[in-house]
């Protein structure tokens, strides 16, 4: 039977759910949805999980709040906005270091704005919470692709999770599909629409705006950043292939191996035209495999009505997986929000703790 | 790090893989797929999942094939019509629960003929089974349908696992990214096209062939059945949509609970006026709560473009969950044939021993 269920039935047996500490360091937007998400749900998990999760720290670049790890939740602020750097629980000199050694490890959340550069500051809140024996789930794509590897090696040799579905797409489950509904099945390619501010664009010049027009309002909705520059030119969908292709295809790739074309030269015309004829140019991610060797690349394509990943419109990203035995499996949708990457951080959680 | 990758490289640690015994009973189409590919990957699976998958006996309604639980792998056939009644390991009196009597535990794989009214053979097999001690993984709907929570009780008093994406629609994951990728956010609201024969039907007919034609055509290509009955009037639909719901949303729900219109009494005219219009017609299952009360119906109904299950044509199926963190995630295609929903059976085995 299935474990949510069997779960649920032996639960009464347990005295009290597992306490696990959080140490969350970043509150922009979706560290932000993440604080709130976490004790919106509170109960919600200690009910169908076990899993009684309690923030120990939240850090910022400037300090962090500690809230110790006793059961004084009712002293946590309960929501984000609530953590103002003259609270009772502010501490000016807080590190990550010193939020991760006071107590016994739990799971560190990271959020800090993404440098696909440096990786930092991300980078080394990770590598001192796995050194320290805490799990790690991370929102935050930089420290991934600066170092893939050492990080995943890291996480082995301390024998905790390095889990990182926030990075890969956020509520539309891409690793999931790949390591779990796929289990058994060679994955023989992949194709993606992982980028939801330039699917936005496409969708838009596709009804006949040019591209200029088409991001302006894409800003102007708040779905486009300010520089939009690492989604339209396919560097945000070609960090997510290449992460996607490292863990569910067990590749090394760094991101100079992946070729990428974003979409500003493309012409409204092309558009149109695709769309007159019943198809649709999309920005791709596509893993593909040729004589051993696994070749990555993010470009805009034209597919047609019969793709599977043809219906994908607006900010929603899709991906699909061709393999041996199970056919092309393709997942859609999942919320383009910090919500939605928040609620892909506390997936990635509970499945720390309740290996299905 | 995610367990898969993990696996691989603590897989040199282990002297040699977990040898999990093997019972198959029912070697119709899915029976004979699931047979082959439990021995062309059976290499596979060893080198990443670290289990040796051992057929131990494979029943038919007259009698079984026994081949013991020592490592005799050169002595079995290596396909499934190298299993001969006249061979040597044929023995008529073989019963299930003699076959599952004789040796260690491991997973019995339930593939005989479906029955929605009595539930056997096949409900005798897995009760049989799980009282022995055995996990069970089932392509086989009937027993699941007659007897839920029965079973679903045993398997919990008996502390083993009773799987059936097999019979869940197979390749296509649902089960899967309700219980694993959706897990933290709350299932709001179920929609699936979960029938690859009725789904080819309407596609047929959107292009303008008559019930008739379309579902002759479709029994031609071998893929509806001669007596196409459970597929058109929606009872597949119906018995998937249960399993899932019951799963999922953690109900008791019976086949006479939902509400079932199949389409039968569709006319082309319809079709062909949804198609006019950039619509499409779908034999949806649906799953809705109000009030409290969850609803469970199958009935055709008009979908537009945008709904994330237009594209979802020919024998393809498909499966939308509305969440209140993760928004609309959607699941696509997977191989609607024998050995589609072996793959299957094989995934649901893995999950047994790899829980990720």
């Amino acid at each position: 039977m299935l474990p949510k269920k069997k779960l649920k039935s032996s639960f009464p047996l347990r005295l009290r759910a597992r306490r696990v500490p959080l140490v969350l360091a970043g509150i922009g937007n979706v560290g932000k949805a993440f604080y709130g998400l976490v004790l919106e749900k509170h109960e919600y998990l200690q009910k169908h999980y076990g899993l009684d999760l309690r923030f120990k720290a939240v850090l910022k670049s400037d300090g962090g709040y500690f809230f110790g790890s006793g059961p004084r939740k009712s002293k946590r602020p309960s929501t984000a906005a609530g953590l103002l750097s003259a609270g009772p629980h502010w501490n000016p000199g807080l590190t990550a270091e010193a939020a991760l050694k006071a107590g016994r490890p739990g799971v560190f959340v990271e959020c800090t704005p993404s440098n696909i550069r440096t990786g930092e500051p991300g980078r080394g809140h990770i590598r001192a919470a796995l050194r320290a024996g805490w799990h790690v789930v991370t929102a935050n794509k930089g420290p991934l692709v600066v170092d893939f590897k050492g990080l995943r090696d890291l996480a082995r040799r301390n024998h905790v999770f390095l889990k990182y579905s926030a990075a890969t797409a956020a509520a539309l489950p891409t690793l999931d599909v790949a390591m779990y509904s796929l289990a058994g099945a060679e994955i023989q390619a992949i194709e993606g629409i992982l980028n939801g501010t330039s699917n936005y664009i496409l969708t838009r010049m596709g009804e006949g705006e040019d591209y200029a027009e088409a991001l302006r309002e894409a800003q102007d909705k708040g779905i486009a950043e300010h520089n939009p520059e690492l989604d339209v030119k396919g560097w945000d969908t070609a960090v997510k292939l290449l992460l996607i292709a490292n863990s569910v295809l067990g590749l090394d790739l760094t991101l100079q191996e992946v070729t990428v074309e974003g979409i500003t030269q493309l012409t409204p015309d092309l558009l149109e035209r695709a769309n007159r004829d019943g198809k649709a140019v999309k920005l791709i991610g596509r893993m593909t495999r040729s004589a051993g060797r696994w070749k990555a690349e993010v470009s805009p394509e034209i597919i047609d009505r019969a793709h599977p990943l043809f219906g994908v419109n607006g900010t929603n990203k899709g991906i699909t997986f061709l393999t041996d035995t199970m056919g092309s499996v393709t997942a859609t949708g999942g919320k383009s929000d910090p919500r939605g990457a928040a609620a892909a951080l506390l997936k990635d959680i509970i499945h720390i703790f309740i290996h299905h």
